[in-house]
Parts: C-alpha cells; sequence; structure tokens
C-alpha cells in the first residue's frame, strides 16, 4: 500500500532542506494527470511525463477517504496517453480535471519525496512510503517530517483536484 | 478502419496457399485474451501474448453488428496483463470469456493475414484490410479469398467469444 502525507512548502527552501537530509536525486517529472470522474474514493487517471515521453494509467482506491494518506494503487505504462484516455472516454467515462505539475523525486531509505510544483496552486511536497504496516509508515513519514520543520498545520489533506476545483468555483 | 473477415479454414491446407500467394510470414503469437462484459457493439479485452512477453489494452466498437467485418479499434500496449485486467475489474468491468488462441501473421501488400488455431473452436483465417474505404477494403478481401479457394459458405461472421459461448451452452 502507498501511504503519504502531503505538505505545504516553499519549493525552494524545501528542496535545499530535503538535499541537507542526505536524499539522493532520483528523477525530474513534467506531469500532465487527466483524471476521469469516477465517485470517491476511487480515482482514475491517465497520466503523461512530458519529459520522459511516458505514460501511465492508474487507478487508486483511497483507504481512508477525506484524509487522504492511504491508498491502494494499480498502475501500468501505457504506449500511449491520448488513446489510452478515449479508450477510458469510450467505456463511458468522462473528463473531470487536469493537474499539471513539476516534480521532483528524491529517497532517502525507504522514504520517497514528491516535490511538485503545481500549476495554479503552488508547492507541495509528498512524503511516501510504501508498506502494508500504516502505523510504521505514518511513524517513518512524521519522524522525516519533523526533521524538515513540517507540523500538523503544514498538512494539506485534499487532493490535487479537489484543490483545483474549489478554486474554479471561487472564481 | 479495421475491416476484416473470418473464414472457417484447415490449418495447414490454407497456410501452404497463403504461403503459395508470395505472403510474407510476420510472426507467431500465442494469444491469449480476456474479454470484459460490455454491452455489444462495445467490446472490451485485455491481451497476453505469452510467446511475446506482450500485453495490449484493447476497445473495439463493431460498426457493422452481426455481420462483424468492420471495427473501430482502440489499443495500447501495456506494461502488465494482470494489473491491467484488475484496474477493468475495479472500474466494474467483469470478465466475461477468454479466447486463447496461437496465431500465424503473414502480409502481402495491404493484406494481412491471421491464422488462428482458436483452443476449442478449430482454425480461422482473418483476411484484414485497414482502410477508411470500405468498399475497397472488401473488393481487396474477397479478390484475395477467391485466390485461396474461399467462398460465403466459408464465412463465420460470429465472434470467437460468441462461439465459444454457444459452446458452453450446448453442453
Amino acid at each position: 500500500m502507498e501511504i503519504e502525507i502531503k505538505f505545504r512548502v516553499d519549493f525552494e527552501d524545501i528542496r535545499r532542506k530535503i538535499e541537507e537530509l542526505g536524499a539522493s536525486f532520483v528523477r525530474e517529472e513534467v506531469q500532465e494527470d487527466l483524471y476521469f470522474s469516477l465517485p470517491l474514493p476511487n480515482l482514475l487517471r491517465v497520466r503523461r511525463i512530458v519529459n520522459l515521453g511516458k505514460a501511465f494509467l492508474t487507478y487508486k482506491f483511497i483507504k481512508d477517504p477525506g484524509k487522504n494518506e492511504e491508498f491502494d494503487e494499480l498502475e501500468v505504462e501505457v504506449s500511449d496517453f491520448d488513446t489510452t484516455a478515449e479508450i477510458l472516454k469510450r467505456l463511458g467515462f468522462n473528463e473531470d480535471v487536469w493537474v499539471k505539475k513539476r516534480r521532483l523525486v528524491y529517497r532517502l531509505g525507504d522514504v520517497t519525496f514528491e516535490l511538485n510544483d503545481v500549476e495554479g496552486l503552488g508547492a507541495f511536497l509528498d512524503i511516501e512510503v510504501m508498506s502494508d504496516d500504516v502505523e510504521y509508515a505514518k511513524r517513518r513519514i512524521w519522524e522525516i517530517a519533523k526533521k524538515l520543520g513540517l507540523s500538523e498545520k503544514d498538512v494539506e489533506p485534499r487532493l490535487y483536484q479537489e484543490l483545483l476545483k474549489e478554486k474554479a468555483e471561487k472564481k
């Protein structure tokens, strides 16, 4: 299972702190995610990683809806973004929202850092641990978060697509 | 668009005739197709090509239901068969029927020959032309079919999954 906690951060400040922790830089990804309308706690998305020329089909099931820290994830790489999106449309799913971001990935032991600059929303850090032991994973995430100077008040429980929709509604 | 006509054949006899026509052998595929329940004229399938270690997600729309010669096809290669099938199940699609076959692919100009030995059903030849000109494609298919000694009485309009279900019901 994928356990992750999302924090609102200052991109350059937190990047420096992650590097000071000794985490290794893994890769940069320019992601364009197309979410399809599916009732929560299910998520269905096709992701294009523009700079790597890759695409992925992903289904997620949120195990703790509202908190959005525990996910069952099923993902396959696909040979073509547009065709995959078109197949989903033919199957009756509707385009819901696009999430576009620049992501830097770092790793430190079993912890993955996904530092995101999300178009229209700003910077967020996902600290992620893959584990079936939720207790352990969260303890580990918070241990690292504290070292980065992050606390409960920095947590953003809402999904990017929810934040984008809220923003669009306010306009 | 994919235009194809399916004929019941004798595997070795028709293979020899295809080779005598001068068609070039393209590849052999051992295919395991899992169809998901979706109302006709829509088809949804995940294909595993066992001998090549590849998998594909395919949606087809039958443009001439019942006759089953004209298809709009959308297909992507996927990195994992099982995960793709699991994603479809999570999206609410149910496993319908497995079609397993050994396929020899030949090509002659714009004509593709798919000679199939289908588990439980026997041998079939699909003669296929990719074209948006249905008239031209069918004329071309019949021109080749006649050279192979095939006629209207050899045509099998039913889908493999329909034939397999009919067989299962007769038991």
